[in-house]
């Protein structure tokens, strides 16, 4: 069984972070557990344009307001706690966040945690990272 | 993309319950995410035994009050917000709530929907669901 206390992982390597948002990994590939999971904080104000090309993502909203827009289809959702949504199509997306938004997202294929975000929006695929 | 909101699901077939816990499954294995999602609330004073032997589960604590004790080994950690454990060996445990606990959690393999919790705290294996 693996105990892991997110206030305690916020200082360690295990957090990530660029200008805009911080990110726990709270569970990685090699904990083998065939997902892997992460806490997100994204300031308030800011705004991201991501595309998990090679990665499915749940994205549970916990606390804050923003919404999120199907650059797709050019929908726009409102996202608020107890909203959840699932790039099932690998959809391009921008996020912003209205108010900090603190987030519970999963990962299929894990996470390593040696990516980052390539300037299409998009994880390497597992393959690709050394 | 799929957007779901758990409280827009809790008076629907998602929303599963017997007397001491509701889990509302924002995402099964039909949605092809690789891992399904659910949010579950487990009632104060309440008690479970779970053994996952055919899946990986990892449950993050969103609110509430509680500890678990791996059965494997005697061990018992507090459960508070911010804490994680992740049945990496599907470990046999036993899960008490002290306040309501509200927890999130990911499944692998994912889990379909038409489990139900047999005598010996397991979800049977995908291939054994009608």
């Amino acid at each position: 069984m693996i105990v892991r206390d997110v206030n305690k992982l916020k200082d360690t390597d295990r957090a990530v972070s660029d200008a805009d948002w911080t990110s726990v990994r709270m569970l990685l590939a090699d904990d083998k557990m065939g997902f892997s999971f992460h806490i997100t904080y994204l300031k308030a104000g800011s705004e991201h344009t991501f595309h998990y090309k090679n990665h499915f993502e749940s994205v549970y909203c916990m606390s804050g307001k923003g919404s999120i827009t199907d650059l797709a289809t050019g929908e726009t959702h409102n996202i608020y706690p107890g909203v959840m949504y699932a790039l099932n199509l690998h959809d391009k997306h921008v996020l912003r966040a209205q108010e900090e938004l603190v987030m519970a997202c999963c990962f299929n294929p894990p996470v390593t945690g040696t990516e980052v975000h390539q300037e299409d929006g998009s994880y390497a695929a597992p393959e690709e990272v050394a």
